[in-house]
């Protein structure tokens, strides 16, 4: 496991934004994640320890965290995907915050509950305001889940219908 | 909103069953939730309350515990589904247990935080250890998130393996 040195992904994150269950920095009862990149930006990585009620069965981590977990990194490394490519091309005023329009999770072989689990999220698609992450979980090595997350910018119009000011 | 007066199906898993974090009754931490027939069986249901901090934004649901919550009722209705087909065709020993296999949430709108949400379920599919279940959220009787889980039965030689005894 990388030691990582810079800020997370959502650390970036403005405080109005930083509120989510899965990945908000605020969110004193939720997981806040933490995703990086790795490989010189080729991949972004999350480790999370699942708690000993996360479970589906016992010994095995429940798939509704696995799929929280997928969302919230892939949303994480689609801001950080914009923020790149922002930062190629114009200045970059705030992080891009996404939201989630689909996500589809295959859970390959169930994941055992102990190791710290491992997310690495690709992205595959980026055009617009729509970012494709495809993430994997890995347990000890081996990978237990795939998902594929469509990621949607949220734009400070729709933030604004939503009550949110930024 | 109806009131329920049968054991949920959750209710009927056994208790080496009974300790997912989304719908185990014995699950102190868990979500707990309960899906019932409605409507003479022909779709299934579930209400759900959020808890103040389950927020993707300020004032609305996490996708996460929404993904959690299509999971659990899809397979809770599987197991049902296949429970109800086994008590037509034999005598019915156990109630079956359905993992998922797969798990696809399109987030149509934004849920609002607040309201008891209504899950609905439909089988369209059962075959074999297969049924797959087409799972609707409504908030304020606004649909806001369609899923689609494939659910697999798992037989006694799966739970073996993974160490629980039945």
């Amino acid at each position: 496991m990388s030691i990582p040195t810079l800020p997370a992904f959502q650390d970036e994150y403005p405080d109005a934004l930083a509120h989510c269950y899965g990945c908000g920095r605020l969110n004193q009862h939720g997981h806040q994640i933490k995703s990086y990149w790795e490989a010189g930006g080729q991949y972004s990585v999350c480790h999370f320890q699942p708690k000993p009620y996360h479970i589906a069965v016992p010994g095995y981590v429940y798939g509704g965290l696995l799929a929280s977990l997928v969302d919230c990194h892939a949303t994480g490394t689609a801001s950080a995907a914009a923020r790149r490519a922002l930062a190629e091309t114009s200045a970059l005023q705030d992080t891009p915050r996404f939201l989630t329009a689909s996500l589809n999770v295959d859970f390959l072989k169930p994941t055992p509950l102990g190791p710290v689990l491992e997310l690495r999220g690709l992205v595959s698609e980026i055009k617009g305001r729509k970012v494709v992450v495809e993430v994997q979980v890995f347990a000890q090595g081996v990978q237990t889940v795939r998902g594929r997350v469509v990621c949607v910018q949220a734009t400070p119009d729709l933030l604004k219908d939503l009550g949110i000011d930024t």
